[in-house]
């Protein structure tokens, strides 16, 4: 299985987030993918490849353009407001009910504006890294639609909680998105999504809750109990043409795999009888036993299963990384996914 | 004229604030109404008085109860998920856009769904303190009642940011909405708010945006360039029966007095037109040149004259302690308006 994977994400770093009252480094770092670089290559599991260049109108196909526009300036317009600030742009007032949804001169409320948390804020290098990003789910996808069975896009900042114009929960753009809504452009039916990330994906649900053409599934943390809270939950089910075509799973706070198989599974039957042209796993590993900020059970052997379990649909497969943060275990729990994915192909 | 302060509201102290992309000590310090104090005092402008008790049922007026009694139990909750915590209760992700309005069995998420942004964190004392404020001010309310021709309430925490169920911008309940619906649940037919703070009191509009019976008018910082962002434009006027009694007046920032008086004006005729029984005033001080967050001119000075101006309107009238961060300053400024108020109604 080819990977994609570009050293410019590693950009976007220094970051620090809101938690539990404080202001802490955050645990989305350059290592993470670095560290899965290492396993992926140690265990053989096919080339490494840097994506090509692609336009920024790929990815203004869910997103809005004003809201990529920005994310291109943001930093320059911070340092010109604040140019004493030496770590990072973040807002702390956000457009909740009552307030309306108009976007402000201030680069402090265009902040807001843009973001659905405080977990994403934006440095010198953040553009670059979100764009690289971006392109290794789209040079997969490139690969998929010319006849690979399989890639892997080693994403970083991950993108699922990335609306169609809010950053929030490490993402900014919606890789996994903007890689389905590139499929169907070329020639696609229906693409299935398969978001296997502690937390829900609440910007992928977002962008095509109104929509036939994405089924959207997701097995995730009760979202009553743990981040996004305000989306995420059973009942939420698509509207308009999309009705029926979302499905979330959400998991009491400490399940194991024997509370977890029986979610993905369901999760894999709606897919199969959705009939795809192409399967895109959003490959959270939050779901770890040890991830600091995650609370499901799995352990490292449960991702081989998964993997294996993916597989068994036969359908043409990316896998787009997404958010895990047991940055020791991720190498080895991503390329148990992987390589339980292609033993089962093989 | 009576002050109404409690030494309980310095039990709400040592908050941090998200500004300018890090994590700083609050400007909204115990200190301010401390020296607020000490110049009434030492100017003689009137007694200064410990408020009664009041019942908890006067907030749910304009308060949802649910909000109310979460603030109450805030701190309670917050410590026991996260015993470890010696700092503040604070939520990192908000109900915005795209998110449904649900409150989430999770402290962290219930502090998001309460919250308008992230400056008004929750520590141990913060209820106490809340509660006294609010005792201030319907204390205040009662002496007008009774037949005095004005007060000043020396709240703290502040109000008018807060709406009917949402902390923000240093505020958690509503001071000023609190004591204008206790004046018409008293047999008052009309009562008219004039809010003079730098910032737009975007709670206070909010609460009686749909209602006739209150007015609201307020001179504050242009949103599109300073905080609250998302509220308090020109064009917002009320709704339904409120339609005409919301006068919002933004001016540019670096205002000075001879751009604010005219703004002023206008919102006091709109005042006097309306004839109301009774004249609320949300008294913001960081209108002042040297105030550290806040960016228009006016000089000590001028709130002597704004002071006079109120009182040429001749209602009965409260005024109710809100913003203001120019710690220093901060006694002369509040002493000016009230004596000069004082000054043209002997």
């Amino acid at each position: 299985m080819i990977t994609l994977y570009s050293e410019q994400q590693a950009l976007h770093c220094n970051i620090q987030e809101v938690l539990s009252g404080e202001l802490v480094p955050s645990f989305e770092v350059a290592g993470r993918t670095e560290i899965v670089l290492k396993h992926i290559m140690a265990r053989g599991l096919g080339p490494v490849i840097k994506p090509d260049h692609f336009m920024i109108e790929s990815a203004a196909r869910v997103h809005t353009r004003e809201y990529v526009d920005f994310l291109q300036v943001a930093w320059q317009q911070w340092q010109e407001t604040f140019p004493e600030s030496t770590t990072q742009a973040m807002p702390y007032c956000l457009p909740v009910r009552r307030f309306r949804s108009i976007c402000p001169d201030h680069i402090e409320g265009k902040l807001g504006y843009y973001s659905s948390d405080l977990t994403a804020a934006i440095v010198e290098g953040s553009w670059q890294a979100i764009w690289a990003s971006v392109e290794c789910a789209l040079a997969g996808q490139q690969l998929i639609q010319n006849g690979e069975r399989s890639v892997f896009s080693l994403c970083r900042p991950p993108g699922h909680h990335a609306s169609q114009d809010q950053m929030g929960g490490y993402c900014y753009l919606n890789n996994a998105a903007i890689a389905a809504q590139a499929y169907l452009d070329n020639g696609c039916q229906r693409v299935a999504i398969l978001d296997v990330d502690y937390h829900h994906g609440n910007g992928t649900q977002s962008i095509f809750y109104d929509r036939a053409d994405v089924l959207f599934t997701s097995v995730h943390a009760d979202p009553s109990w743990d981040y996004p809270y305000f989306l995420g939950y059973s009942e939420e089910t698509g509207e308009g043409d999309g009705k029926g075509f979302n499905l979330n799973l959400p998991l009491a706070l400490n399940s194991h795999w024997s509370d977890y198989e029986p979610a993905l599974q369901k999760a894999l039957d709606k897919i199969a009888a959705y009939q795809p042209d192409i399967l895109l796993i959003s490959l959270g590993l939050d779901s770890y036993e040890e991830d600091p900020i995650s609370f499901f059970k799995l352990k490292s052997d449960n991702y081989t299963t998964m993997g294996r379990l993916i597989a068994e649909l036969g359908l043409p497969t990316q896998f787009i990384f997404e958010g895990g943060y047991a940055v020791d275990a991720l190498g080895t729990n991503t390329a148990n996914v992987l390589e339980g994915f292609q033993q089962y192909r093989a």
